[in-house]
């Protein structure tokens, strides 16, 4: 193997790939990323596999001699990082080495302008091949629509890795809709974006759960990727899901399990209604949360419907005590009710309007927070028995 | 007590005392800052204290009523900083929250634009006063001078408590120069400033040893104080120092024991010397750094006279090796002398200047590096013996 590729191409989707790199690899072949040379075609590739979540890149190189090699991906990464702009050749030899580090073995060289570095390498045939799906039919999805239900979503799940399937975000493909819904018990967020591709096996409704880390990842390829425009291909199979970049591929076990039906946990009448502006509630949750923390994070929202306005409290007792108020749009009797501020905070943070709807019938039951106008999302958070 | 002021007045000298809060405070009190508000003046000063370190400063507010109080530190910063923009009132009662907050005991309300925040506080009497030096003339030093000493020399401080009298800054102040030195045993940065102010006692060099973390906080003070050319005063006395600013003090114990003999240290004659760019050789170090790494982090230097270039080599058994070169101006004869890279690093990181000179006499003579044009500084590493 024998290529030139400048610098800022191979850092690049080196720190890409080693995203999927395990910090304690169950078996040492995993610590390294598989580089594959196409001389034929001028295409290099580099492979990460943890044998959960898979990432694999591609560019454009000079390759002079095709072949298969796999690199300590952190070493590698971390030296090309570093290296200034310019051209690099990386080439492999097996055993020359031999004398200088101390055993026979593989042996890739990396030429920069002014230093050359040398790391011993495995042989590519112990590195485990991604997960491939053949035959089904892919469903393309526009890269926006994707980033909008990752966001929407992913920070409702659960970080409890006992909790299996609430773990990851549940995807529901229907004729037009692309459903992305996540829980963690105390609360659920649904995000339903357009699907613009033609799904012709109308007859079944495609589910899957996919790990929110894959999908962290997937977000992250998503914002860096050039191809705003471009959709991203996703192909399902039993156990197995891929999203498809132009120059990207990013393969992930699905959770197994029956995922909660949590259509059904969404009240559709409500007694109260409230509209207010998000930033300003954040904001003073946050000042607030700086005393909750101090306690069992428990705050108290009370709407007065006279004055027009919720005043939102805190006690800490031994520490202090907050009070904040703010105007909203009220409709429906005065009421109490407490909340997680953690939930409150989260689902603000993700709700993606200047203006918000709140909708509740008593204390105890689900509270519904929807942004007005733009995405249709939904973020449900249950509320907590208010202790005096 | 009862005062009117600005968030960003309230929040910036908070954020600026509370470096002085210990983490965890030996005594409860510590973990306030002290509130002084002062009706004649209109002047309010913060002062936080952890019986080594302390820092006060002062800003100008509407003091309505005058007064002293100990507030939670953390909690004041944590809310102040979450205000938006705009005027604060902070008042002090006794006991009337009483039946609330379940004790008896005095309370600080805050209040702004949309919230009220209480806070449970303490009398000021418990506080303890910071050291006063009194009588002693002052030195005036300019705030270039002083920000260029402490860079030049903090980092070469010693980490290890143990190490008492290295864990600090050594200032000697003669007639004309003010001098700063740092060593933790391993290496040495010495940097020579200009004293502007007239010392008039020069018959007795004044000479004392300030803990790093206290100048740290003096270094940060300085950066974001606006009074560039103002001069800061510096007092001494036993055992404690003080640095006054225009609206700011810090005060700091002084470190006990006999400082090191470090001039006694720095060769004056030396056999090799080399000229080159501090930025390549330091980003070439940087790269070598991720093999250097993986074992004990030496680095071997090789000059070579001949082709007017260094080569850095590093070999890291079962991993790899590297190798950078790059051209100097190289008089005297050839040579291989090894560093701990972190040590080399360091050094160049803080030598101010473009080009650097290097100068040694054998493989395991203290190896001085000095900066062209501009600081006087004078960085001292010593190397460390070959390994084959």
């Amino acid at each position: 193997m024998k290529l030139v590729c400048t610098q800022s191409d191979l850092s690049t989707n080196l720190s890409l790939t080693s995203r999927a790199v395990p910090s304690r690899p169950t078996h040492p072949v995993l610590a390294n990323v598989l580089l594959q040379a196409d001389a034929e075609t001028n295409q290099v590739s580099l492979t990460a596999f943890d044998l959960s979540l898979g990432i694999r890149t591609s560019f454009s190189a000079e390759v002079l001699e095709g072949g298969t090699i796999a690199i300590p991906a952190k070493l590698l990464n971390d030296i090309t990082s570093r290296l200034p702009e310019g051209e690099i050749t990386l080439e492999d030899e097996s055993s020359s080495m031999g004398d200088t580090l101390g055993a026979e073995g593989l042996i890739v060289t990396l030429t920069s302008k002014s230093g050359r570095y040398q790391i011993r390498a495995m042989g590519a045939d112990d590195f485990p091949a991604l997960p491939v799906i053949e035959g089904d039919q892919a469903l393309h999805l526009p890269t926006t629509a994707l980033l909008e239900g990752l966001k929407g979503s992913l920070f409702a799940t659960s970080a409890d890795e006992t909790k299996q399937v609430l773990t990851g975000v549940h995807l529901t493909v229907k004729q037009d809709t692309l459903e992305f819904a996540a829980t963690d018990g105390h609360r659920l967020a649904v995000v339903e974006t357009t699907n613009e591709s033609k799904v012709e096996n109308t007859e079944n409704q495609l589910e899957v759960t996919v790990p929110a880390r894959a999908l962290r990842e997937l977000e992250r390829m998503l914002a860096h990727s050039n191809s705003e425009n471009q959709p991203v291909a996703l192909y399902f199979d039993q156990g197995q899901v891929v999203f498809e970049l132009a120059y990207q591929r990013l393969t992930s076990r699905t959770l197994e399990g029956q995922y909660p039906a949590y259509r059904q946990l969404i009240p559709h009448q409500f007694q109260r209604e409230l509209t207010l502006e998000r930033k300003q509630f954040l904001s003073a949750l946050e000042r607030i949360a700086v005393l909750a923390d101090q306690k069992n994070n428990i705050v108290k929202v009370s709407l007065d419907n006279a004055a027009q306005e919720i005043t939102i409290t805190c006690e800490a007792q031994d520490v202090g005590s907050a009070l904040e108020s703010m105007p909203a749009q009220i409709s429906g009797e005065n009421i109490d009710i407490a909340f997680n501020i953690k939930y409150l905070m989260e689902g603000l943070k993700a709700l993606p309007a200047t203006e918000i709807l709140i909708q509740l019938n008593q204390a105890l039951t689900p509270v519904i927070f929807t942004p007005l106008g733009g995405l249709k999302m939904t973020y449900l958070a249950m509320p907590v028995q208010l202790r005096n």
